[in-house]
């Protein structure tokens, strides 16, 4: 009864969270990674007047070198398995060390910090080739830097990058706030293809509901209704957090890349609506499907009845002249059985008029 | 028993939507139409002492000419498939580029925008002659032009049309401002017969429950719900749009304006009204229905029950003398058959009275 | 079933509100009243030093004169089924064209507009003679007059006219911001005793309910429902419009005035938690209705099972003895009757015991 | 099945409030008790620095002597049924006759307000010698004297008089503010046991659902649930009444007494809290009985399946052999009937094995 | 059916509050602590430039000297059983009488207070060793000194006072305020490991719905839940009070601990987060019962309605030829019982078919 051909059933992964919480009562700025973090990979990218320096990995040592060369600089690290290397770079920058703390702790909510030197916007990203986990991504803007830590290797920032190499882009003749936005656009829009997936799945729900129903779909939406909370999770707060940028309360955001990061607001807000829209479907889709199954337990016990009222008392009738009394005075009259047999269809044929009547068939 | 005569049975089409963004990270100001958006065509009005022209189609040279000889000129472009004459419109009114790629990218929120040189209106509008579906409309206003791009051919402004037509009406006298709330008014007000017709639907519906009930009536409520959620997307955020029109923060609409705009604002908010109402009956109806699909299937199961408590231990009972034992002595008895039938009806009898005392029938 | 004596069911109308929006994309200010409104019939009285003047109907040209003689005078005008007459009206007080076009589309939101010279307010009225329906009130006041719009004749101001009629009242020393005060005290205080009517009902509804369930009782229930959605409609936006004018920013009510005013508005708030509390209850019918329905289908299903169970075994027993295999030994036996009837006794006593055991019986 | 020992069952008495409103229209401040009002009672305590004053009854020409020679005077005024009374004290004391008119009608609103001359406090009081009814308690503060009017006798002003008589005590030395608050901390203090009532009420309810479940649980259940309707209406209003109180916008109340008045706040959205709680918690009982009644019918119907799945069959089977078919072969081998017994079993117990490892059985 | 093995039940204490509230109407200020509270115990721990001083017990005459020789002295009171002692402490640190009575009254809500030369916090914390039950932390800043009273034995602070020892600490080097803040986030963070166990509950109850179902699952969700609403009832305002801390409006706290408290108070809205997603999910998951359960017994009536449609009708066909009249010539055919059987097979067989069709089977 389960194996209709939904369309591509997602698998849905049991969410099993790594919490990389630092110890309780833990000194402030303890850092802390979990134990399975990955090493970090350094990728730099920096550009200014005399044009794109690309270093894939790059060692520490090398980044003051770029950061003195370039006007911008975008060091990207990846996984952060190493405390002495995030360490290293928290001096290099000027990190507060609470920010770096919230680095290393990956189940950080959305929001936007202003630590004076530098402004720190943390955020969940997915990863377009593998949609169903999100990761942390925490992002440091300043004076001539981006910083992006991230915990898995896999991003969105692909067409980002293109941009920045591309010489006739406007990508290169901007500072780094300009840099941050084109990330932030970038992470917030990789969220539309997922909730268009997701909206695709509960019309697949809807139309197994309306088929043939069964648990299979409950089930299907049960887990999906699971991943809209993820998702929900994630992009709530990061409305705050932009809705903080776009009031301008940032110094380290110009005033020219405002209508930008409107423009990403406008996008997070949407996402909001996108996603309270799934939440009502899916919980119509309960209700339909609740009264879906209503009726078809009504139509079952419908039938039930009929046919108990019809032979069950058919079945009294012929009943008594199986009784083995000497005296049954109809045994012996030659028209008792035809007799017999007429109020039987007497009777069946009453009772689904009356059936009918009440329109039950 | 789902062909009950509902009154014209709306065909609720799937809903597909045109998912037109442009793709993740690409620059902003990117215009990406949709691959199925129709080629533009272009229609101009302008207006001011000399009287009224009228051009449609009009081309983009002629543009510059009607807005040096009008007062106001009002420039409807429908259909984006074209790129090159969107960008060329835009330099003509020196529109942001961020606005423009909210013109092509046809799922905004709608929303108001203050670019300097003309207020950036998105909004979603229906077409009173297929109101299935609704369209994006974005409007720009600016000093001396009123900029519409809509989606697909056939719009709510024909009245608008007539009025400017009118020699002797108010809207030749006044500005770009004046022409943009008529439109918007005219916008707004075609979403009131779409929720008339809503409504009646659903009183279609509650007749439906209250008669013959059944999973029509269901899969009807909840077509209607979906089509409920899509309108609230439509006009909830158009509350706060049209509310920072009212507050009178945007400088391209005059001081004398704003009465109009806050009556338009009065109307959006009598929509979600309405609105709220109908999702508010829709939700009691499907209490409705199921406590009536609950009575009907408490009524075949006391029904069923009825049947069996009275006939079960009866046939029983004519069981036991259907019985071959040799020695049954009351078989020989010339009273045995009319006792047993008489104990029969005592049972049966006094079961009624019992389920007339309970009450049950 | 359905003919419990519930006190005095009301009869509930179908809700057919008459829609007579102007029409989409008209001129502001058109004034298109609905087709089967009533011709204005034109009360006034007027007041001041010299005492009282009462004119029933009073003709345009009159109410001028009176304007100039008396201190205050209201001008009541019920029906709007003669645009000219309205135009008139609205030209002699320098109405705004927008408020007398919200004056005859009469499903207004209530609301508070200050239209420098005149305040408008528009609010819905019960009419204490026929509760059913509520009708849009529109109140105008400014310096020496108050007008007011009624859809149809019969209204809840009788005692205002009342105390305005006694010379020895305070009504006569006071402004017309006073009269419009009396007159909106009058339109919300008859709120109440609906509210009381449907409290009433509430309570007749759980009688219901908790005796002999049924489907009448939902019903009733649903009907209520509308009914409360109907008025919090009316009632929801009232407290803005009162709080608007608690607030003390409209120049035509004077700071004498406001606590009277702000009376007003605790009424409203008291209302609307009346209807709160009404509408609680009514879920927690609800709740209600669904488990003692549920515990009666329980109790139904309990004694098919009970009966079932305790016959069925019973019934095979007698018919295994039943059968006419040649060989069946126990059949001669002369204890083997009375050994099948005690085994058959046995059962049942066993499974009622078991029954009871489990707290079924 | 009703008849549980279900701990203290509080007799709920119907709602009957009575409903003492001014009639509708009329003049503001019309004085109208309900009919069943008491005749006034007035108590009177004086304090200052000669001591204590005490007079129980007291009658009004007394009174100005007392104000004349105390401090701070209080009047305790139980039943309006004499309006006369009433409104000579309130112009001995300066009252607005909007407060006096609030005095009289018993269902208003928590309140506060300030009429220049003294501050006008409305709330609700549980009287803890019979907890089932809220009163309406008046409090008027101004300089040198206290007013409250109560509805009836008894309250929970007890500890408070006793604190008044010890010469040793804070309170005789301090003003009529800090008299005010003792009162209204008394008030809010009352409601603790009730919501602990119904707090213990609520997990009878639940040992009572995962008992036996039943009806009364449902009865029980909704009686609790409006008894905290009740409770909300008179707490959540003075949640807004006292944090006017706390704001210092009250010119009547010292900044002295103001970190009290804040104690009484912080208590009152305890209560609020704790009310919530109750209010989840009621609404999870409610699934909890819905989930556990399924879950009994369930097993019931799973019961009868059993049974009617087994022996219906069997029946069929023994009804074969029990027709007088002339040629059935069956009949007449030795072995017929032991094999058909045989068949029986056999299929009985397949039968049983099936439902094992289904798990029903 | 109800001994699954779901791992590790937790032990739902019967949540039994000790209410220990001062009577109503007390004396503020009145010191009354529960009958079964503690006799206090006093450790004090102080440091300064010359070091870390640590005293367990210590007495009150003690606490003097340490003052006077530490730059900083936190005092950790257990139990409050003594009221001597309270209020001596209370005196020799200047605490205002109503933050004492809130120490002893241990149900407060979470709140933060400014006594002027104190600051005063009240919130819950959970004890690491015994989960099961939070107790009421009260906490005093001053200059130079931490006050905490605790409830029973048993906290999370022994990380802070590790910390403390740590001679190469920052702690050493700060003021209470940094103390503060540190005993602050020790008692957040320790809320994490519960709200990541109930994660786990709720997967596991998860598992026991989609697999076997049953009861178990659903009171096991009922006492999660209700351990829910006691973590939201001590976290919610929780959140209010560290966002009063945030915003700087204590002037007992330093500048420089501002981003610290920023931390906490970032952790405080992540459990909320946290709590809201397990409330979502246990309403996700009730609904997943109720549609497994329902599903469950649409099987169970469908298995009866196929075995009782098929074998009724059968039962009757064959009652026929079991009647004894004297003329049914169809038991006199040699082909008669051949074909009663074969016309009782196709029966069978054709309404097997049809529930094939139809899906049931």
């Amino acid at each position: 009864m389960s194996n209709q051909s939904a369309p591509e059933p997602p698998k849905h992964p049991r969410r099993r969270r790594r919490h990389t919480r630092t110890p309780v009562g833990a000194s402030p700025g303890t850092l802390q990674p979990a134990p399975d973090a990955l090493p970090p990979q350094i990728a730099a990218i920096g550009f200014g007047p005399q044009g794109v320096v690309e270093r894939t990995p790059i060692d520490l040592e090398e980044i003051a070198a770029m950061r003195a060369s370039c006007n911008v600089t975008w060091i990207d690290v990846t996984g952060f398995g190493d405390v002495a290397t995030l360490k290293h770079l928290g001096e290099m920058f000027g990190l507060h060390r609470l920010a770096l703390e919230d680095v290393v702790s990956v189940q950080q909510r959305a929001k936007v910090e202003d630590y004076g030197s530098h402004e720190f916007v943390v955020l969940r990203m997915v990863d377009p080739t593998a949609v169903q986990e999100t990761e942390q991504l925490c992002l440091f803007v300043g004076p001539g830097f981006v910083l992006t830590f991230q915990e898995r290797p896999g991003d969105c920032f692909e067409p980002v990058r293109q941009r920045l190499r591309d010489p006739s882009g406007q990508m290169q003749k901007r500072g780094s706030d300009y840099l941050a936005y084109a990330l932030l656009d970038a992470v917030v829009d990789a969220y539309f293809p997922v909730l268009e997936r997701l909206d695709a799945r509960l019309e697949a729900i809807e139309d197994l509901i309306l088929g043939t129903g069964g648990e299979a779909a409950v089930r299907e939406l049960y887990a999906q209704r699971r991943c809209m909370l993820e998702l929900r999770r994630a992009i709530w707060p990061l409305r705050e957090a932009t809705g903080t940028l776009v009031r301008g309360e940032t110094k380290h955001f110009s005033a020219g890349v405002l209508p930008y990061l409107r423009d990403v607001h406008d996008h997070v807000v949407q996402l909001l609506d996108l996603l309270e829209n799934c939440r009502e479907m899916s919980s119509s889709l309960i209700d339909l499907h609740m009264s879906t199954n209503n009726n078809r337990l009504n139509e079952v016990i419908k039938l039930l009845t009929i046919i108990s009222t019809i032979f069950i008392p058919l079945t009294f009738l012929v009943g008594i002249y199986g009784m083995n009394f000497d005296v049954m005075p109809e045994l012996h009259l030659w028209w008792g059985y035809p007799a017999c047999l007429g109020v039987g269809v007497l009777v069946a044929v009453s009772m689904l008029l009356w059936f009918r009547r009440r329109r039950w068939i």
